[in-house]
């Protein structure tokens, strides 16, 4: 009797695998710390011609947003659709950081793998642990050398090869986690600020056979509005120009590959960036310049708004119910912790939005911000709609943290030399102002894209303020935040406050 | 050939096992929380039989420090050697706050495991990662409930009698973790404040056996100098005694188990607490009435010294170099991380103190705090020697912050209360005092022992502060301290400062 139950179990799992449709894949495509490098994107320089081919084929999002301006965390927010404070990945995963998802958690390569759907991961992966995002074929840094797996487009090629020819009839999710257009100055200088030497067939650098390197003259470049136009960012952005360059060129290996093993017709492609620029008031920053991603979806099925921008605010919390929806699951029900709320989702697919522009609604998205490097501690919670943006910043009394890897970058030596010798720095705003910020700070994004005039004490705004101050405590309350109460006061939610947790004041005079 | 080698490896694997002698225990009892409640400390009210009979045997450490103040960085400090900072542990195991020790720590229990040595764990673990803390016998809060382990002192005695009469040979380590006299009201309120009435017979309660629950007068308990004198507080510490009985019963319990079971002859045993008692100005503050700690050594093998007190001064990262020389081990030769220098204690055994009163050394103990709970970050570092403290506050233009499960008690509430209605709080400082700390705080310990008077920045002690920060400064390089540059600069230590990293200053106007 105990045998016949468990394979009557058995078949009836089978037989639930095979309701998703094989013919049903999804390429995801993440560059690490790109911005808007691209025609696509206006940028008349910086060519991406293999990125504008797939822009024909995709609807471009003008207005995504990421959850959060730091990789790790950034990933694991696309991979779990929570934001970093509600999976655990706090900060960056590697070496004395050491940051983990929760255990309890249930990730896209997780939910996948029990619904019969081959994962695959090639490049940069930087979250953990491994039984919460397990895929089934790995080729990161974790067990290769980051730059082979992330940078050298040949090998990338090959190994995209190898997972697309692999004998198996279920449908694929594959996630390509290119590690350009990353600054490489801090750990492997020899290679250039970029690693943009990094393959490059001159001396000591190696090859890259598929590559042919561009150069970028650094008098044309474009200087993007929050970063100085100075000689040295100039030569920085043309460096990470050429690695931009180089991500392009293996994206279009990546796509012939994903056709020549007949999968272009039935695959959705998604391409976006983890991240904000590695520039002064980019990459930790949730400023726009930090914020906002490029972000193409390209669907066989869609081919109607193929080409088509879209203006919708969407998020890379987005990505789990988009790809739950492509595949037509279900989100899990179940907590991460024991006797805690059902974890939910607050993304939504953006299937709907490939139908036809959206007459309302997609017009708010959140973010939030613990640490970078583990001694960064600088936590943010963010609500930006079409008009406002409203930060909170709850560790403001301490200057804005700078990591190791920006801190040697030509372009912040640059902005901290300048400013040490009384030099006209060329930038948007001083580093005092950018060290130093006001608790809340509350901008009016259309007037002010550049974020510089602080209305949360204008009484014009007041209403707005606490409009919006009302929604990110929501937000915060839905995905279980632990920052919830902070700096003002503690968060009570056991023993007598288990059924109505509150903030109880701190009174500690902030 | 190849088999024979591998045989002969194993013969001589064998043979270094069993170097280790047998009739050599060790069982380390850690209160959870306890701070001086004993007539062995000059407190003659609350009663600790068991413990006064321990220090008959035992040297009585006058001058023991932990080198954290919170429960799973000092747990983990205890286990490893290392301080926080050096092996992960930055803050608390459990829930949101999930920090985990390096992977690549050699923990006690991992050493003595690879020693043949058997290891055992009964009552509070709260450190992780599994892989790095393994005991072959673990009663913990990880697979039981933690009151049952850590509270129930007649369960506590089977689990002890369960460890002691396994057959087998080897000889034992055996971690006895009480759970008392930590507070209780923020999780099981319907226990009291301490759960001093868990398992006392009423109704609700429970029974505990062994237990002849002792009931303290609030009028007479002995009030700390560094808490306010008034009813509320009195009442909390008459519940804390309660709970210290408790555990001096389950110390007696164990301690009969021991003889019983015929180790008594042949086992170290040390009694001593993971951190502060959880009252204004102790736990997770740096000030001494945070960072001593009781601390009995009782060795069958140094009866010359028994009932006597030492002077030395002591840290609980001694544990490991004590226990490594007791059983003649040493400590591995290995790095954290890959590339990176040779992992070394600072610690120092024990066991010549056991012999005689040190003349000279033993003067100088460090601390080292980063968070507790994860929304808690207020990073010190501390260097103490005979006269005077300095501590390093890193965060310190924010409040020091407050714990949940502290909040709550009704000693923290009746200083806000009292302080809110402008009250006399009847303590040494002020709740202002308490929240804002200078950059740097020196005291002259001995004529100033309340910590109250700051000399960082008087003339008279600028060479005495320039010293301790200059050693303070060498012991964080010696730990491998990710902050050793903080706030002030930013750490690099790879590419170009691989060989000779290198604080570089962040000019942030600090
Ligand atoms: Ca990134
Ligand atoms: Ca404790
Ligand atoms: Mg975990
Ligand atoms: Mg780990």
């Amino acid at each position: 009797m105990t045998d016949g139950k468990s394979l009557l179990i058995f078949l009836l799992h089978v037989t639930v695998i095979s309701t998703v449709d094989s013919k049903k894949n999804i390429l995801l495509i993440i560059a690490d710390d790109a911005g808007f490098e691209s025609q696509i994107y206006n940028n008349t320089v910086c060519k991406t011609p293999n990125l504008n081919r797939l822009a024909q084929r995709s609807v471009i999002f003008q207005k995504a947003f990421t959850s959060v301006s730091s990789c790790s965390p950034s990933r694991s927010s696309i991979l779990t659709g929570l934001p970093q404070h509600q999976n655990g990945m706090y900060g960056l995963q590697h070496g004395v950081h050491h940051f983990h998802s929760f255990d309890g958690v249930k990730s896209l390569p997780l939910i996948l793998r029990q619904s019969g759907i081959r994962t695959g991961i090639i490049g940069k992966k930087h979250v953990a642990p491994e039984s919460v995002y397990p895929f089934d074929f790995e080729r990161t840094e974790m067990n290769n050398s980051i730059n082979q797996v992330g940078r050298n487009i040949t090998h990338i090629k090959l190994l995209v090869r190898e997972f697309l020819t692999q004998k198996d009839d279920r449908p694929f999710f594959l996630y390509i986690g290119f590690h350009d257009p990353h600054r490489c100055g801090h750990t492997s200088p020899q290679f250039g600020p970029f690693c943009e030497k990094y393959g490059n067939g001159q001396a000591g650098m190696g090859v890259i056979p598929d590559w042919t390197p561009v150069k970028y003259d650094p008098d044309q470049v474009i200087v993007p509005p929050f970063v100085q136009d100075t000689p040295a960012a100039r030569q920085d952005i043309a460096a990470q120009y050429t690695t931009i360059s180089r991500m392009d060129q293996g994206i279009g290996l990546i796509m012939k590959e994903l056709t020549s093993a007949g999968f272009g017709d039935n695959t959705l492609v998604i391409y976006s960036s983890d991240n904000g620029i590695p520039f002064p008031n980019g990459r930790t920053n949730l400023y726009d310049s930090g914020m906002t991603e490029p972000m193409l979806v390209s669907s066989p099925h869609h081919s109607r708004r193929w080409g088509q921008v879209s203006e919708a605010m969407v998020s890379l919390t987005d990505i789990v119910p988009t790809t739950l929806d492509w595949y037509g699951l279900q989100y899990p029900n179940y907590s991460i912790f024991h006797h805690k709320e059902r974890t939910q989702l607050t993304g939504q697919s953006l299937l709907p939005v490939m139908e036809a522009e959206p007459i309302k609604g997609w017009d708010t998205v959140y973010a939030s911000h613990n640490l970078h490097e583990v001694t960064m501690y600088y936590p943010m919670r963010v609500i930006r709609n079409r008009n406002y943006k409203l930060i909170h910043n709850i560790n403001y009394k301490m200057p804005f943290p700078i990591d190791q890897d920006f801190y040697v970058s030509p372009s912040f030596q640059d902005l901290l030399n300048r400013t040490r010798v009384g030099k006209d720095t060329h930038w948007f705003k001083s580093l005092k102002q950018y060290y130093y910020r006001a608790e809340w700070e509350l901008y009016n994004i259309v007037n002010d894209p550049r974020e510089l005039h602080n209305l949360a004490k204008d009484p014009q705004t007041s209403s707005v303020f606490k409009e919006m101050r009302h929604q990110l405590s929501w937000w915060q309350n839905q995905t279980a935040d632990p920052w919830i109460c902070a700096p003002h006061g503690v968060l009570e939610d056991s023993g007598h406050y288990q059924s109505a947790p509150q903030c109880l004041s701190l009174d500690n005079g902030l």
